[in-house]
C-alpha cells in the first residue's frame, strides 16, 4: 500500500535521496525507502494547491463536511495496518494508538458538524438604508479561507497531530488546501494517511490540488514550503527552535503570513496548601501517572510543580519518589528524542540548583522518569530550571508562602496549560492565583491533570508566547478553524455575484446577524 | 483647557523638549508648547496600565459600556473648542470635522452596545460528562483581553483614527487599558480628547491606569512604547514605513506581540466595459469627486483605475481631465505630507511609463490633483506605478482586454478596498474578476466609491499585507474588538472561582453556546 512516494495531488513521484523510518524500540531501519521532496515538488504542490483554492473555498458546507467525513472513513478503512505501522515507528502502545486513531477520526467528524453549523462564517449583514443622509450601502461580511496552508506534524501524535491531524482537519474545514510536510519519524504512517486523504479527495470528486504530501528529513524542505508565495498560513507542532525558525521565514517573506506554531510548555501545576494537606499521597500518585503517561511525551506534560514547603510537601515527595522509582522505563519516540531527554535530565542532575528526588530504573534505550526539587529562589534566578525537558522529567518548586508561589508563577513564560489543585478552604487564596494563571496559559484546570486534551467546542490548546507563536488561537477544538479565515465585506454587490453564504435569500440557511441582531434559528 | 502635558493616568507632567503644532493652512507654529514624553513616562504609563488591567478586564459589560458612553459624552462636551482646534491643526473644513466628530462619538456608542450584546465573549460550554469513559470534564471557554494596548493615531483622521478613535474604542471595548502615543500633527486636538477620556475615567470611578497619553514628535517614543514588556498589542494607522518599523520592534521583543498596522493601499477601481460604455462621463465625475475628497488624504483613496482601452475610456479621460483641471487645490494636513505628495506627483510626471492626463491648478502650499495613464505592460513592469502617493493622485491602467485587466489585478499587492463598476451585462465577466478582488482586499464594493467607511457590524477596514500587517482583522466596525482578545478555557474550575461570564447560572444573561448549540436568547 505504500512505496515511499511524494504525493502531489493525484501524482506519485519518487525522488532521491531516500531515507527510512526506524523501529522506535530497537533503532533498526525500516524496510521501506522514502523519497525526499525537493524544491520542484514544493513548487508543484503549492501551485496545484493555489489552483484548487477557489473551488474548495466555494464548496457548500454540506460538500466540505462530507469530504471531512470521507477522510475519516478512509483512515478507518486502512484498518490494523495503520496501527501496526505506527506502533513500530513510534514505540507507543496499541491501546494509546487505537485511542489516538479514534480521536483523529472523531476530530474530522466534529469539524464536519461544525462546518455544517456555519457559525464559523460569522455572516453579518447591515442592510442598505437608502433614505438615510447619506444613504447607507448594503454591507455583508463573511469569513473566507486564507488559501493554501502548510502543515508540519508532530512526532508525539503520529495520527492526531500529523498528516490528518488537527491542523489539516481545521484547515480543510476552513476551506484551505493543505500541503503537508511529512514527519521523518513516521514516514510509513504518514504515507498511509496521505493516501487515505487522496482517496477521500477522489471519492468526493474534488480538485486534487487540495492535498499534497511532501516526505523528507531535511529542514530545507520545510523552509522552502513556508517560503513559497502561494502558501498563506502555517500550522506547526514541535520544538521551539523549529517553530521559531519557520516563523522567522514567514515574517521575512515579501508577503508575511501567519504561523501557528505550538512549541513548548512546562505546564505548571499549583498545589494549594489545604489540598496538599488533605491528599498529598493521592496527588503525588496521580501526578506521576500524568508525568509518565506516554513516556512524558506530551505538550501538556506537567514539567513544573509549585507548592508550599513543609511537612505536607514532604509527604508528597515521599509518595512521588516511590511512584517515580517504580515507574518502568518506556520506549521513546525516536533515538534523537531519547538522547535529548537523557541530556536534559543529566543537565538537571549536574545543576547544583536542582536536587534529584527520584529517578526511575536505569535503561540504555528507554526513558526513565526523573523528579527534581528546587527552591523558589533558585527557580527565579536559574532560567535552565524553567526550560522544557521533553519527556517524563519535572521540577518541584518549594515556596515558603503564597507570595512566593505567586512570584514563581509570575516568573513563568506563556504556557499551554496551568493546573491548580485546591480544596474549598483554598478558594480565598486561589482567587488571587487564578488571574495570574489566566495571564499565562490558554487552559486553566482545577483538580485534574493537563495531559489529555478534549476535542470539543470549548477547548483551547494554545497560549501566550512561547507556548505558541500566536496566543490568540487554539490548535485543538472547533475554534482552530478561525486560524485559517479572514473577514471580507461586500458592499452593494449584486445578488447574482455575491458568494452564496451572503446572498439575500440565504439559500444555505446559515446563521446570520442582521443589523446587530441574530436571526432566529 | 490644555497646557501641553503628558498624561499618565490622573497625573499631568511637563517635560522638555517642547514642540508646537502648526497651522496647516500657513505653516505657522501654534501658540502652545507641548511636552515630549520620555522613557520614564513610557515606563510609568505602561506600569500603571498593567496595574489597571485586571480590574478593567473583569468589569461587567454594563460598566464597560457605560464608560464608552462616558467617553463619547465628554468628547461631545468639549464643544466647538474641539472643532476650532482641529480645523487649525489639520486644515480640514468644518463640515468634514463635525461629521468626523459625530462618527467618533457614534463609534464609541456602537462599541458600547456591542459590549452589552456580549457575543464578543464567544462563551462556549461543554458540560461535564461524568458517566463517559473516561469522564469528560466541564469545559468553559471565553475571550479575555490581551492586556495594555499601545495606540498610534493617524494624521488624516485627527478624531476618528486618533486618541479616541477606532483603535482606542475597540481596545477599551475588549477590556484593554490604552496608552496613546499622540500624533505630533494635532497635539492640541490630541490633548483635548485625552483629557476628555480622563474625565470619563474619573466619572466612572475606574482605575486611572486604563488610559495614558504620551505626546511627542520622535520615533524613539513610539519604539519605546512598543518595546515595553507590559504592552500586549499595538494598533497603528499610518505609513508603511512606520507600521513595518513598529512590527519589527514587536517581533523581536522577548515576548512578540501582535501589531495591527493599517498602512498603505492604492484601492483599485475596476471599470467594466458595459458600465464604462453606458456612463463614462458620470463615472469620471464621481471618480474625481472621490479622488479629491479631503485632498485625497484617505487610506481608501482610489489610487488605481483599471479599464479596457478604447473610445469609452477616452470619454472617461476627457471627462476626468475636465474635472481634475477644475478641482481647486486643497490645504493638506501637514507640510511634510504636502511635500511627499508633491514629490510623488513629480516622480510620476518624470516617469516615461506614466502619461500625465490632467493636473489641477498649481499652488505653492496646497495639493493639486493629478491623473496619469499607463499601459498594462508598463504597470506590470514598473513597480513605482503601484506605489501609494498619499493625496489626490491616481493612475489609470489601459488594458487591451479582460485578460489584461485580470493580470493587472493579479499583480496588485493586498488592499483595503477593491471597487468594481458594472452593468448587468458585465456580470458574466465580473464573476471572473470578483474572486481575484476578494483575494486582494478586505472590502469589495460595486458601483460606489471606496472613500467613506461605514462604522457598523459588517464593516471590514483591513486586508492582506501590505494594506495591513494582519489581514485577519479590521480596524473599523465592531469586529475590531476581536484584535485585542484571546480565548481561555476553564476546566473543572469551581463555580465560585470562575469569571462571571462563564459561571453556571449565567448571572449577566450573556449569549452562550452549549455542547455546540446556541442557547435561545
Amino acid at each position: 500500500m505504500i512505496d515511499g512516494s511524494i504525493l502531489i495531488g493525484r501524482e506519485a513521484r519518487q525522488r532521491a535521496p531516500k531515507f527510512t523510518g526506524f523501529d522506535a524500540t530497537n533503532g533498526d531501519a525500516g524496510p521501506q525507502y522514502f523519497s525526499t521532496a525537493g524544491n520542484e515538488d514544493v513548487a508543484d504542490a503549492c501551485l496545484l494547491a493555489a489552483s484548487a483554492a477557489e473551488s474548495f473555498a466555494t464548496l457548500s458546507p454540506e460538500a466540505r463536511a462530507s469530504f471531512l467525513e470521507a477522510v475519516a472513513y478512509e483512515i478507518e478503512a486502512i484498518g490494523d495496518d495503520l496501527i501496526a505501522n505506527v506502533m513500530v515507528e513510534s514505540g507507543l502502545p496499541r491501546p494509546r494508538l487505537e485511542g489516538e486513531r479514534a480521536r483523529t477520526i472523531n476530530q474530522l467528524r466534529l469539524f464536519a458538524s461544525e462546518v455544517r453549523a456555519g457559525l464559523w462564517l460569522d455572516i453579518t449583514i447591515d442592510p442598505a438604508m437608502p433614505d438615510r443622509t447619506p444613504p447607507r450601502p448594503d454591507l455583508r461580511r463573511m469569513n473566507v479561507p486564507l488559501g493554501p496552508v502548510a502543515v508540519f506534524g508532530a512526532s508525539n501524535f503520529p495520527l492526531a497531530f500529523s498528516v490528518a491531524g488537527g491542523d489539516t482537519a481545521s484547515a480543510f474545514a476552513a476551506g484551505c488546501p493543505v500541503v503537508v510536510k511529512g514527519h521523518p519519524a513516521h514516514p510509513a504512517t504518514g504515507e498511509l494517511v496521505a493516501r487515505a486523504i487522496g482517496r477521500a479527495v477522489a471519492a468526493c470528486d474534488l480538485h486534487p490540488g487540495i492535498f499534497s504530501y511532501l516526505p523528507g528529513a531535511s529542514n530545507e524542505l520545510g523552509g522552502a514550503l513556508v517560503a513559497d508565495p502561494r502558501i498563506k498560513a502555517v500550522g506547526f507542532t514541535g520544538s521551539r527552535a523549529g517553530g521559531l525558525a519557520l516563523a522567522a521565514i514567514a515574517a521575512t517573506r515579501e508577503e508575511p503570513i501567519p504561523v501557528y506554531a505550538e512549541m513548548s510548555a512546562i505546564n505548571p501545576v499549583i498545589l494549594m496548601p489545604h489540598a496538599l494537606n488533605a491528599r498529598a499521597e493521592d496527588l503525588a500518585r496521580d501526578f506521576v501517572t500524568s508525568l509518565t503517561l506516554g513516556a512524558g511525551q506530551f505538550c501538556t506534560n506537567p514539567g513544573i510543580v509549585i507548592a508550599m514547603d513543609g511537612p505536607d510537601l514532604d509527604r508528597f515527595f515521599a509518595a512521588a519518589t516511590g511512584a517515580v522509582t517504580a515507574a518502568s522505563p518506556q520506549v521513546m519516540l525516536t533515538a534523537g528524542i531519547h538522547l535529548a531527554f537523557t541530556k536534559g535530565v543529566a543537565a538537571l542532575r549536574a545543576n547544583p540548583n536542582a536536587d534529584l528526588l527520584a529517578v526511575g530504573p536505569a535503561h540504555s534505550t528507554c526513558g526513565s522518569a526523573a523528579l527534581f526539587a528546587a527552591s523558589a529562589e533558585a527557580f527565579a534566578s536559574d532560567a535552565s530550571l524553567r526550560e522544557e525537558v521533553f519527556g517524563a522529567s519535572s521540577v518541584v518548586v518549594r515556596c515558603k508562602d503564597i507570595d512566593a508561589m505567586a512570584r514563581a508563577i509570575g516568573g513563568l513564560e506563556g504556557q499551554l496549560t496551568a493546573t491548580i489543585h485546591l480544596d474549598p478552604e483554598d478558594e480565598p487564596t486561589a482567587s488571587r492565583i487564578l488571574p495570574l494563571l489566566q495571564g499565562k496559559a490558554g487552559r486553566i484546570l482545577a483538580n485534574g491533570w493537563p495531559t489529555g486534551v478534549e476535542v470539543t467546542w470549548a477547548m483551547v490548546h494554545g497560549g501566550p508566547f512561547p507556548a505558541t507563536t500566536d496566543g490568540r488561537s487554539t490548535s485543538v477544538g472547533t475554534l482552530a478553524m478561525a486560524r485559517f479565515l479572514r473577514p471580507v465585506c461586500y458592499q452593494d454587490i449584486p445578488d447574482e455575484l455575491l458568494p452564496v453564504p451572503v446572498k439575500h435569500d440565504n439559500p444555505w440557511k446559515l446563521p446570520r446577524r442582521i443589523d446587530g441582531e441574530r436571526e432566529p434559528a
